[in-house]
């Protein structure tokens, strides 16, 4: 089945999803921005099959979210690192994290903590503020037509 | 295709994704969040086929993010509205908006805002922050064993 693309779509959330949607595709970001830079590494990981992973990975590389480099060993592999445009990614992985503590685990906790590096303490859930610095939540945002 | 699992999945990330991570289920949320509540006009403003529609309406309402309520003028039908659950992903979709925003309009700005209900000017990017407070950056976070 072939899915609609939303690659030309006005509205952000559709474009986004339609380069990052692909349930994988965030997957590998995360165990990217876990460190993880090897082809064998991300497959072991998440226990792909390998030519499913190797187009998400070349698609990520196509949309600009990874990039290719040789590898740290002088090896004749490749790597994969994440580019500034994959970085940003943080703040969605991160708001799915938060969600998902919230309320994808109801036998209690999860095994992991999201922490501040330098003091090892969790960080405090995302923020949305206006421009003049008020918290702002679920009711308090509006989309506004630009044209 | 069958897709594998990741519901009991000890990582909130991928949980999240396993409820939320079909590329239309974000989209029928934004439209929710957007005061649709109708089976029509989901259906008119995604383009999807029905029966692609009803099936994700259903999954979101076995999830929790939907309920449905009495139709709100008396008709026989029944709405959609989101419940806390699903109110509480907004994060997640301002943080793929804000992405989306900053990388997939090489063209310029899309044709909508979104802004603060009181005052009508944009909200600021996300934010996350340590516990003692400090602005948080990619660098800056680590992910903890907690067993």
């Amino acid at each position: 089945m072939r899915r609609t693309s939303h690659e030309t779509d006005a509205c952000p959330i559709a474009r986004s999803l339609d380069a990052i949607g692909d349930w994988w595709s965030l997957l590998i970001v995360r165990e990217a921005m876990g460190g993880r830079r090897r082809f064998g590494q991300f497959q072991k990981n998440l226990g792909m099959a390998r030519n499913i992973l190797a187009a998400r990975l070349r698609r990520l590389t196509e949309l600009g979210i990874l990039q290719t480099v040789p590898a740290a060993d002088g090896g004749a592999h490749h790597e994969y690192e994440l580019t500034a445009k994959g970085h940003d990614l943080l703040w969605v992985l991160v708001a799915l994290r938060q969600w998902g503590d919230r309320h994808q685990f109801p036998e209690g906790p999860g095994p992991t903590l999201l922490v501040d590096r330098a003091q090892r303490l969790p960080v405090k859930p995302l923020e949305l503020h206006a421009a003049d610095g008020r918290l702002l939540g679920p009711g308090d945002i509006l989309l506004l037509s630009v044209d």
